[in-house]
């Protein structure tokens, strides 16, 4: 990455939290974005806000505060404020200067997840966000209602590489996701498309056993038969990754496109930097067929974390091992293609905003630690 | 704060520890205070010592160490120590040099609490300790005898704020120490008095029902009964709050001052800085009426310390925050008066030790580690 | 220490694992060595490998990946290397350069201990280790098979330090390894000898009780009698402590040096830096007599670990106070002749490396994290 003081690109919509994390938090949930500490709450009207988690006058939490209908107030001398971020009362005080408040960030929910906005409010459009329609979409997808959520020790990008390879899948996930090694010498990303903001390709593995996560749910008879798969990605600034996965007989015409012999799943993962050293990691994974079964939706769930464990033991393992050798420098591979490009892509708009707007850092005669 | 490099005043007297706590500890306290660590002992011609708790040799713990009468034995090469930290003895070599020396502190005790001056000794005025009375006064006033002490994730003046504005214990100890929210709303701070070195100040909550963690403790006939409750409040450098609290019933003449219808209880909190980022906390609070009920005593200890805990939980959060966030500014409120004179007092202080001897950090070419 | 940035001699021979703990590892070790993170195998052709533990792709781990006959696979994209490093193999790719590889390190095998050279391999003299002959003579030493490693949260050369100076003995290993705090009054370091990679000296102490760990294996008969015992040392860069011990019956004939009637023990210790802050400590115990009984080797085994962790608790606490006090100078005194010798030799051969090729610690535009 091109060398800037500026950590994260602040322009761009995150996944924040799913409503679900927060309504199980009291509706009260403390969450760190990009190292800016913000608590979010359900208003009462509808929705969400997102502040800054400390009170201005003295960085006291509001996440420990109370909500009172669309607004929060701080539980340690009582501040109250409107989902602006407004102080509108000072217990014991009449006069509210313009100075009493935190900073408010646009949020949208869309599809269970809460988006939020960490850069200049004005140019936040709601359209600009990846929204995942089978999320949405009950009668026709069926996924998990909760605990789609880890915590990673590494940085978000070391994610973003795995997501863009799936030739690890061979390898770390053999008994799990994957079914056999051969998948990374026998199979190869195809139509690799650069974005403006990431990338795009289509991996398919033609005539192999169903591997162990889809064999799990598929009945008995269909078992040892084998299948055609198509894994069809897409990966978008800051961290959003979406997945298309078909299950096919072997031997599948899919210029015909018949889509009623397959079985099909959608896939979800957002990664958000929490800090540079640790991600909060979203994900959900969703079925077409027997979506009324939820020893189905169950074994997906246990599966798909399985193989999330499996990536989080490495990665984080990488993690550590980067932090502990500042000098590596890594050596390339066919395969980095795609993340190269990611990376590149977001250096490009992390030193667009630094050059718009250069970060400063200096002395705070006013800091109270 | 003004900013120095100099991060403690050392002229001064600082709580140290209970004198319980060193007999507790077999009688030698290893206890880090304003980022020195030190061991503290009982001598046997009675008082303590405070040396630095590195032998001058290689660092070896002191606290570790033997006491032997009036001196401490290294247990690592034994070499022994008189209460002015001089080496006189080092096992198996005769010619002892003036080096051969860790530094003494003066220590003094009251009231059951060992005080410590960091600075200058020649300088050090022991009528300049802020004696508590009541710790002293076993026939007026109980106290309890132990478990008087807490560690503070925090830097010792955010509870030096948390104490010089009362409004707070309507939020943070509604229901243990407070009673209702109303107290921020119907009292105020009166008579704040600007100290050189603190401020004093008095605040009465007139024709309330008496708050849990009294009503608790006195008879059941009284319960319902709504009081007058005034508390007159001192705090001095480093971190002295004392405290006298007097229930009356509503209505009470306090010009005839009649203290014969009052319970009155006596509080005491000593804050002294462990490092910058942490706080040792000492406290006691005394009652005058049912001296011999340990009921009564436990009573208010467990109420106490529910609502101290009340506090830790916000200002722990609040030193995250701060840490987090190194550029934020607090706006202030008016009932900030009396913490920020306290502030400008300490920073005075420690500008005016900083003129008069600036720190100098420089290589140790002598180094071990 | 002289100031350099350099902090670990590299053209060294450093004591890395036992063979048994490799194998109990499942034949891969994942250990830091002077900052380095390494991984060792066994390979199938016999011997031990040392990599970079982070392959050179994108700094996964290896000791999570798969050994292949004398190979080991990189168990997230498959890449395959061999003893030297290279990469042999990238699944899905023909074309493997000469940048994928990752840097081996000479090691050595002797006395069941794995030793590495962490400097440049063309200067790796195998004839250059410390091969202390009583750990491959099973017909006449008997040490314990296994569980001879502990960890430090201490620099090594406070290690060196504590071994240099044996009237530590005396207050530290009163109950244990010493005896009585005699020890550091009537006995001392005899024909100390400053030698070009470390230092040797001889400690007799004659006329006394047996210490502890020995009592506790000799006849009941001998507990009471008097011995005369000798420690003969000797201690060489990076941290190899090597000592004869030998208990004859008090008044014995040294020059005669009839051994028939003495019972002797042949100790080693290695002291391996992991960071600047943490050590690996090998080492065993072994003795000539009794052989034969389990029972006198596991009680050796227990009294010697008994004694290093009285030294652990120390020198664990000594690091935390030098890490708390960079301003510590200390103040010698006559018995520390040996270890200031030896930190001005390694001191030496700092410089000189660091002369030869200064560390140079620049940007790395290409670091992904």
């Amino acid at each position: 990455m091109t060398e800037t003081k500026r950590l994260f690109v602040e322009n761009i919509w995150y996944a924040a939290a799913w409503e679900y994390e927060v309504q199980a938090a009291d509706n009260k949930l403390a969450r760190t974005i990009c190292e800016v500490p913000l608590v979010f709450f359900a208003r009462e009207s509808g929705g969400y806000v997102a502040l800054d988690n400390r009170c201005c006058h003295r960085a006291a939490p509001l996440h420990t505060g109370r909500v009172e209908g669309d607004c929060i107030r701080c539980m340690y001398h009582g501040m109250l404020y409107n989902p602006q971020g407004e102080v509108i009362e000072i217990p014991g005080q009449d006069r509210i200067s313009k100075s009493h408040r935190v900073r408010s960030y646009p949020v949208v929910s869309k599809g269970g997840m809460i988006w939020i906005w960490m850069g200049d409010p004005t140019l936040a459009d709601e359209q600009a966000i990846y929204d995942f329609p089978p999320l949405s979409d009950p009668d026709n997808w069926r996924g998990f209602p909760q605990e789609s959520y880890l915590h990673y020790a590494a940085n978000w990008l070391l994610i973003v590489d795995n997501l863009a390879d799936f030739s690890h899948v061979a390898f770390v996930h053999t008994n799990t996701l994957g079914g056999s090694e051969a998948y990374a010498y026998s199979t190869v990303a195809e139509n690799i498309e650069k974005l403006d903001d990431g990338f795009s390709m289509v991996r398919w593995h033609r005539g192999s056993p169903p591997p162990p996560y889809h064999k799990a749910v598929i009945p008995p008879a269909e078992r040892d038969k084998p299948v055609d798969r198509c894994n069809t990605i897409s990966m978008h600034l800051p961290g959003i990754f979406l997945m298309e996965t078909l299950f096919a007989p072997a031997g599948w015409d899919a210029a015909a496109n018949d889509r009623s012999v397959c079985r099909e799943y959608r896939n979800c993962q957002f990664m958000t930097p929490e800090t540079r050293h640790t991600t909060h990691f979203f994900w959900n994974y969703l079925h077409n067929t027997d979506r009324d079964k939820p020893e189905v939706t169950a074994s997906l769930q246990n599966s798909l974390l399985e193989g999330f464990m499996e990536d989080k033991v490495i990665i984080e393992a990488q993690q550590k091992l980067l932090e502990q050798s500042p000098d590596f420098v890594p050596v390339g591979i066919k395969a980095d293609e795609a993340f190269v490009h990611f990376r590149r892509v977001w250096a490009k708009r992390l030193q667009a905003e630094d050059a718009a707007q250069p970060l400063v850092f200096k002395d705070n005669p006013r800091r109270i630690l």
